[in-house]
């Protein structure tokens, strides 16, 4: 098969339209052909060990030899061809934009960024099961597709509420024991994919957060919050004992004395407090909250892909192992919980309380 | 034996004055047999799977099919009964307020709080070795007691001035070393009384605290401070290496180098210096102190019991280990150390300013 | 030999001039010999056994019995020459001031410190492969001198731009994979060192910090810095990942969400907020920089040597294993990531850049 020199100006075109950089290798390789090509064999003198660009350019170049102009310009048309099909075979695996549609999500793609938006805001972005599993869903598509970073935030004036109460309510009393089994293995598990999750995850604390809201953000790398944002884990109000990983995450980022204020005994915090003690990386004035975000993750998710997924996994690496323990011994202890009497009681007085 | 009306009605004014809540599945039993007692066998419509409470009241109603008024009215006397001689035996155990009397130590309990406050004000609270051994009774029967928090406070200006080296002092010199391997073992089953203690203990430090009062505010769950306290370890200046595992906690909740700064270089932190770096949880103007702290403690100790411990359990359970391991550790280095002429010479210098 | 009374003069002379405390088992026997050579046998009566000191005084010249005053003359004689000679033999092995020459380095040694510091200010102190050698060899030896704390710091305006790329330019596009193994073995017995190290260790951050001169920071007991310092590790911008532990250290002393902003995503931060944040113990005005840092230092190389040494490998011991651990990890990814396109184009953008 021939190639004509419309063909060769064609190629030259396409490679600029190339979305993804085709890695150094490839990049030398087109140089020389095209090089070959326009000029015949390497004719000049052999840059010094210093010049290092230079050097790999020039090597290769005289790696061709005395390849033919026309050989050469075929092998550039096939080169440049192969890219561009595996580039858009590519990305029509994942398409950018175009998620699965969730009941209880909104999830986008843009710039690198797959942000996934809680989207009940009619209760606070409380977390019943379907959403539960929907998140953990998002992850597993998250993790997969082509983003550099990935943005967890809520819909509304709320992040978070956390745990939707009528999880409990739709327990029957006689299968207690079999809902706390259940809660359980779908909390376990829920925790597990922010313990694993392999690429940068960044909370965009747009208000209040409660609860299991709050815990997970120990997992996240990046916590930025706007200064209308509240953390709240009020555990020993309702009988229940700490989860997310948070009995080991929260005295490790603020020492024991101020986790056990939160933990233990329901302290609010502000979104100051909760920067001055390192659960959150940095506060935005509300008004100004999105945008001042949103320039961050652009430039980050800008940086190459590879050094922060690399990065993040060795930050983690270390105490993973660790994690997935201190959550099953945090599941364990909660399974008991919610069978206890001081639960249910709790529980009881929540519904009874917010019906008067 | 049959019971009368008049039974049946002692009986409803002694539920009354249970101290403790028997438990949701007495409560519904107690609920069941008063309304067959009342109004013989279930006869109203089985409420909705979401009115959690009142299906289960029903369900429990229901449950007692049908069985006569009387035997109901019987069963419900005998049941308060039950419940009444089992409080009391309970409360002879260990009664509120009349706690073992100590030497170096006064012990009080109120409202849920067991308060351990070392009392030995003329000498700052330096603890010799009597009170070593008593603080570590005291543990072991507030661990015990029905107490929700226990409270470690000072009597007087200090908090506590650390170990009285007249422990030193004592020490014949031809039994540096048996004194020294005494010591050790003293010091070690102090310090795991702290890493053991099953409930959570909070620190109101009401003056300056020096050395081991120091060190083992890192294995206190939450520790309040006067704005008059200061946080000082001169073990450098004595010859001596640091303990209370605060080798461990330090840098873990303040990070190495200032923890280094403290712990090698005796640098002493102000309350507020403390509270920054998380070793204290919050600071209080000295005037208002013991209200403010007191309002809080009271709050605390109203909380569910359980639902605390064991939430402090989580949060320990993960470096439970660690700990006994770093103490040990600590108590072999300090036993050389008290046999070193470094700590000699440090320890006869105190003693001859002291007597200028 | 015999004697004579001037040179039992000339011993007691020659024992002033002592720079080290022969301890104190030998100085109860120098008391005891000079009691009985100038009053004979211990005639007084037994101190009290509080009364330590004297007790212990008392103690040493009574277990000299009846020996003549001739022979305690002739005994206190030969012990003061053989202290006077042991400590001039252990003079000449660390001659104090005359360390090593070093061409990167200018290391001096005073006052109980040896102070390294990087010498290239022209590259603002740029560490090349000599100046890595350098340091370990710098180390090594002031782990064995006599120096009771060791201190690093920069010459000029800055304390040290990180890893020299030049290390990069050097190595030939054919050799990429030699290379990066070599750079990693390198790295790695470079942080060794710094883990290892048995002493108080101390930055003296005189100016900017970037790269591997900011991660080694966590590795360090105490950081002093002058507020004209920053402290910078842009490697993600390279393609690169975090070394010198700091993937393990920076979440322990700040958190997983501020060492995020730092270690992926380019954050630099003033002296003051990495003192906020606890990579740094103090910041100090510019002007004033050198003489309170140094007023500092001195007071601490005179607290006693062995208490500091084992107090900070009591601190590091718990987790050398695992900083080892970490270090063969972080070097191990360093490896695949010098050998990547990722960070091969931005190596190469840099140079492109940098020749503008």
């Amino acid at each position: 098969m021939q190639f004509s020199q419309e063909d060769f100006e064609k190629a030259k075109d396409q490679l600029k339209l190339l979305k993804e950089d085709p890695g150094n290798e490839v990049k030398l390789n087109l140089y020389a052909l095209f090089k070959q090509a326009t000029e015949g064999p390497c004719n000049t003198t052999k840059p010094g060990m210093l010049d290092f660009v230079n050097k790999a350019k020039w090597d290769a170049w005289k790696s061709l030899g005395n390849l033919s102009q026309d050989g050469a310009r075929q092998k550039y048309i096939e080169l440049v061809s192969s890219l561009v099909s595996a580039e858009s075979s590519k990305v029509k695996e994942t398409p950018l934009g175009s998620k699965s549609v969730y009941e209880t999500l909104e999830v986008t793609a843009k710039d690198n960024i797959t942000q996934i938006m809680l989207n009940r805001p009619k209760v606070k972005n409380a977390i019943n099961v379907k959403m539960y599993n929907e998140i953990m869903e998002a992850l597993e598509e998250a993790a997969k597709d082509n983003s550099v970073v990935v943005v967890l935030t809520g819909n509304g004036d709320y992040y978070c509420s956390g745990n939707d109460l009528n999880n409990f309510a739709n327990v029957s009393p006689t299968a207690v024991q079999e809902g706390a089994e259940k809660g359980a293995v779908l909390l376990k598990d829920f925790v597990n994919h922010f313990i694993d999750f392999p690429k940068p995850l960044i909370a965009v604390v747009n208000g209040p957060a409660v609860g299991i809201a709050v815990t997970i953000l120990g997992l996240f790398d990046i916590v930025y919050a706007s200064d209308r944002a509240t953390f709240h884990t009020p555990f020993s109000n309702l009988g229940q004992t700490p989860e997310g990983c948070s009995s080991y995450t929260f005295p490790k980022i603020m020492g024991v004395s101020k986790a056990t204020e939160m933990l233990l005994f329901n302290k609010k915090l502000t979104a100051a407090e909760a920067c001055a003690q390192g659960l959150v990386t940095n506060v935005f004035p509300d008004n100004t909250f999105q945008k001042e975000v949103w320039a961050r993750l652009k430039t980050y998710a800008n940086l190459p892909r590879n050094s922060l997924a690399i990065s993040k996994q060795l930050i983690r690496s270390m105490e993973k192992e660790k994690l997935h323990e201190v959550n099953a011994q945090e599941c364990e202890r909660l399974k008991e919980r919610w069978q206890s009497d001081e639960c249910m009681n709790a529980v009881i007085n929540f519904f009874q309380r917010s019906k008067l």
